[in-house]
């Protein structure tokens, strides 16, 4: 495997043959790079929890596979000739129970929203369960496919307010690693290298889970890209030494009026960024668009185990026992902190209800 | 030594007998309590280096102890009936070398310049090397004494600024364990705590070496006090929500205009601080104030090694192999986002070149 470069890898790929979902287990990188398979309903409600496939868009496509995984296992259990609402019963139990797993990325119920669509539809048309498992399995393919071109979409506009040498703050991984190639955040900056232009891409590690340092620094670092590994602390910094011509973050779902949610610690960087007058730009493929949510107040925020901050790797204690800790996944940056969203129909800019509401209604040429 | 608390212990002592200045070793906590005796120059450079004693006003008085421990080890190489200028010559020698520890904490060099000038001004009028020797051990003495004079002045003039209730947030450890006694940052937080105030305090755990979460949160914990652990980047976080009235950092070294070098981040705290409109307070003796250095700009800030970034406790890597670190250990605040530099004569507020050299003539009643 050491040959590979970890951008040879699939982030999210369906073995149809074994009726698994197969990830790289992103909680061993960069240390291992080790390709999991996930069977059942746990299995991959665990792998999303527990973070071995992140990121809102690879969440999605990894819940679109996994629930198609598990329409097979119900076909199976009920037989192909079984009755559809029996087998819509479970499906949509199966759904729900996956959509537990992190509750602010708006991309894994609106992949297994769209899984459940077609289930109805073809279910209702067809009575087949065949014929639904076929849609099922066409559909979650497609919305692999169109995460490529969604992300290479956003890479291309999200190039278009970049020029070569300049200098790119990125929190978090919205990386390869985050969606199925390119990555959101990052998307420009593959195709800005491809060209030539010599970017100078600063990461920030992003505690508690180190995205950052684990996973930014790694691919970038794979693809020959001149990349810095900073503390989250160190923003200002070097934003105040002039390294920083924009930033480029990811996001886990966008209210309607341009409040993004994305990773804790986002909105520092937001607001230092505005402090030194520097472009901060969000990359949102309409699917994390969610114009039912009026503002970021209506975001629920996940929080995570305490451990994740006082036990580097869940060995050694770096807080004192019973210490009290706030662990919350992700922030939201106000849309006055943001100078333009990112996505694969185009860049939105203020006022957001109007142009975010605008691009959400795009359809691919 | 379970029973006893850790702010039972003395952050630095010297112990005369053995010719030796004994401190905590503070890269072992939370998890152990250990004294570690220093004899040597280099096992006293190392412990200043590798942040067994760190934080300014307790480097400045471990160099005090150092420098004396070292002067009565010269004194018994050369005999105590030696010639004051071979002894000086080598105490300049060490004075030197303990200097080069760390660049950008003032109080090193303030206090060995101070040690020196005693050293110098007894030397020529006794020329008495066993005169000297009591001389610098009494200054040494006094710096400690001083040094909890000055923070439990610093604490009631923080005090002042608070009311009961406060929610506090502060970042890296200006506390007990980086001064002889209170803190600088903390002291208010102490002695409110005494009063019953009834704060509730944010230890943001300040990457790479996590004194917030090993030191701050440890020690606020030890003494009873309501702290909450996040990491950096939950600061925006935690102000938005509006459980933040004010902002207390210490400092490592003041520039006459109000600039202020202090670990790394605390400048995205000051930044996100003034966008949600909350006070933030440096909390400086008058010993890191230095008048000689006129703006940030001219702060020499060190930069560390980048294992600290990418090894966790130097033993799992956290980063690829082979990526490019940036590890200042500090960085500087500009003057324009403090509210207020606090010091034992009094709180100095813009313009500051005024204000701070106001107090810095002044002396205790």
């Amino acid at each position: 495997m050491s040959e590979k470069s970890i951008l040879d890898y699939e982030t999210v790929e369906l073995d149809d043959n074994d009726n698994s979902v197969v990830i790289i287990d992103q909680t061993k990188l960069p240390g291992k790079t080790e390709l999991i398979k996930l069977h059942t309903a746990q299995e991959i409600w665990d792998a999303i929890y527990l973070l071995k496939v992140r990121g809102a868009p690879a969440i999605g496509v990894a819940a679109a596979f996994g629930i198609y995984v598990l329409a097979k296992e119900i076909a199976g259990e009920i037989g192909g000739d079984g009755r559809f609402d029996r087998f819509y019963e479970e499906f949509h139990e199966q759904k729900d129970y996956l959509n537990s797993a992190r509750p602010t990325a708006v991309n894994l119920s609106w992949a297994l929203n769209r899984m459940e669509q077609v289930c109805l539809r073809v279910g209702k048309e067809t009575s087949s369960i065949p014929a639904v498992l076929n849609a099922l399995h066409d559909e979650a393919v497609e919305m692999k496919e169109e995460d490529i071109r969604v992300c290479r979409s956003i890479g291309e506009y999200g190039l278009s307010l970049l020029k070569p040498g300049d200098g790119i703050l990125t929190h978090c991984n919205a990386g390869q690693l985050a969606t199925c190639k390119y990555g959101t955040a990052t998307a420009p900056i593959y195709l800005g290298h491809e060209k030539g232009y010599g970017f100078h891409v600063f990461a920030d590690e992003t505690r508690p889970l180190l995205q950052g340092a684990r996973l930014t620094a790694y691919e970038l670092q794979s693809a020959g890209i001149d990349v810095t590994l900073i503390c989250d602390n160190m923003s200002a910094m070097v934003m105040k030494n002039g390294w920083v011509n924009a930033v480029f973050v990811g996001c886990d779902r966008v209210a309607s009026n341009g409040d993004a949610a994305n990773k804790i610690g986002t909105s520092v960087v937001a607001t230092v960024a505005k402090h030194y007058g520097i472009p901060f730009y969000v990359c949102a493929p309409t699917s994390t668009i969610d114009l039912h949510t009026p503002t970021g107040r209506e975001i629920n925020i996940e929080q995570r185990p305490a451990e994740e901050v006082t036990q580097m790797w869940y060995k050694e204690r770096m807080a004192p026992e019973g210490v009290k800790v706030f662990n919350p996944a992700f922030d939201v940056t106000d849309h006055d902190l943001i100078t333009a969203i990112i996505t694969e129909h185009g860049i939105a800019r203020a006022p957001y209800k109007k142009s975010l509401a605008d691009l959400c209604q795009k359809k691919w040429n």
